[in-house]
């Protein structure tokens, strides 16, 4: 077993000074991510180029001590390869041909085909894995259930994923196929990734916000429960990070009901509120704001002193409470790993 | 003191069937308030024609059996009596001529003479209020200052709302008084609201989601404390009701620390759990999906059901969790109050 601080604090440790990575960590606001964008020419060009992904993926850990790469791909790959098509406008997020209702399911393909198409990605975590430093860890992930559920039937990103808990509400037993197909390919998907070399993952439940709780038990927390049970029946030993963004209190259930083994923490999710709130001891990970990051300074500062005060003598891995914004100055990075490795 | 279910069930009483109104009542979805919109011609011109105002503030009224009219209003309009250009494009949401850094409050006029701007609007209470029946209470509101600002300097809405929220970190002193003096308005606007006919108030903290609670400390709990303190010296036995949407676990400390006597819930705030944090017995509302509501059948039924079991036997009033979407069934809308009125 890999000798990582990081995997340590995931199993329950309490390590100090706490591990550390970012999410989108890999991304546009470094000016080496740019080049490599621009000679790609397409996202999607870059996430099924295992040279090019596995490069982008290194990228920060050139650059910064971090005690984890993730391996560059998105959520949305999944439908891809389920057979919904998929674009992403140049500024303008991602295209897709949306599912709108049962009779839409149709055109997907099963879950192991889809699986087995996202061979490119296997690659890029077997390079990654080959070139990380041993001490660094490898991170796989996927998009939760619902949360790609709602690009699907949106057809794209969206502000309250109306489309999507519309259909949830008015045919509960359609939408639940399209759950349990996503949730199919996820499990397959994380498993493949675990074998080529992931030591980690991580479940994006990025649109967990506004759920009423049935629906967040039905939508959210059964099809997460679902995919760490079936990945732990063959990898008990791999850690699984959930992060169920925006779910407020209904993530006290999460914790409680899915089997993960850490819980990544939105900006307003308070670290100490939830450790004492959690009825098992999983570690937490998180959550600075990334606009502190983008603000720097004493904002920043603040913001890390806060979290590590919270965190301190508790199993936890520091964060950002979302994705690193496209305009941070990749300076500001770096005096976030030093505040931390300071404090 | 009027005799109303609505007062009774915010000053602390368990009245059942709870008394029912829905945020933004008078709206879109009603083809009699569409009409009405038509001949305006503009939004703006209907928030200042206390008849027009009044007529769309009482549609809902004569359809449905509610217990509480919500005077027909919009939160921009303090900003817009500050100084701040305000227009509301088609199909696009309000746009404003924004304010970015602490040099630009130099174009705000001073909080008394932004009261004294929106006489229109205390004459739509007036208004209303004679014709409301005695037993229907009305309603004032205002946006609460941090939502308020995020549209000031943003422009408009925002998802994020990353300009404020990087002004706030970059310079906390010169957001602070942005923030104090929408503080002072909103304090003069309500108290001239009750002083118009106004039975109770509530604040709007529409954009409360994603704020660290150092922030959200600062920027909600704080103004929402001196609002209601404020208001309270001069009207005392007026309930004010509180709306955090999208706080999280954060409304425990908005409801212990703001003095409010009410608190709304969003969908993702489970009743049970709310009543079971607070620290000081005070009434909740709430907190039906809007979406639920579009979706009618048995999505509306079960959701109905569920916050009428999870709220019995506490004062409590029902609501939705934000406000009706314009493209839902105006029958929905009777079918909620028959649900509830049965429940």
């Amino acid at each position: 077993m890999r000798h990582s601080s990081f995997l340590r604090a995931l199993r329950g440790e309490a390590v100090w000074t706490p591990p550390t990575w970012l999410m989108r960590q890999a991304g546009r606001y470094l000016p080496e991510y740019r080049a490599v964008r621009a000679n790609a020419g397409d996202f999607l060009t870059m996430c099924y180029t295992p040279e090019l992904a596995a490069e982008v993926t290194l990228q920060p850990i050139r650059r910064y001590a971090l005690d984890a790469a993730i391996v560059f791909a998105d959520i949305l790959l999944i439908p891809h390869a389920l057979g919904v098509s998929l674009r992403f406008a140049e500024g303008e997020g991602p295209k897709l041909d949306p599912i709108r209702d049962a009779a839409g399911l149709a055109r997907l393909t099963d879950a192991s085909s889809a699986a087995a198409k996202l061979t490119p990605i296997y690659e890029t975590l077997s390079l990654v894995r080959a070139k990380l430093p041993p001490q660094v860890a490898l991170i796989g992930f996927a998009g939760a259930p619902w949360t790609v559920a709602t690009y699907i039937v949106e057809g794209g990103g969206s502000s309250d994923q109306a489309a999507a808990k519309l259909w949830a509400y008015r045919d509960p037993a359609g939408f639940a196929q399209l759950i349990d197909v996503l949730t199919d390919a996820t499990i397959l998907y994380l498993e493949n990734q675990i074998e080529a070399g992931a030591d980690a993952l991580q479940i994006f439940e990025s649109w967990a916000s506004g759920l009423p709780e049935p629906m967040f038990e039905r939508l959210c927390i059964r099809p997460a429960a679902r995919i760490v049970a079936a990945v732990k029946a063959r990898h008990p030993h791999i850690p699984i990070i959930g992060f169920p963004r925006g779910s407020g209190v209904l993530a006290v259930r999460y914790a409680a009901e899915t089997g993960i083994d850490a819980m990544s923490l939105d900006p307003s999710q308070p670290i100490g509120w939830m450790r004492a709130q959690l009825k098992r001891p999983i570690a937490l990970q998180g959550n600075l704001d990334p606009l502190a990051l983008v603000a720097g300074g004493e904002a920043l500062a603040a913001g890390v002193r806060e979290i590590l005060t919270a965190a301190k003598g508790s199993p936890f891995v520091f964060n950002l409470g979302h994705g690193i914004i496209p305009q941070t100055d990749p300076e500001h990075v770096q005096t976030l790993v030093d505040l931390v490795r300071g404090g």
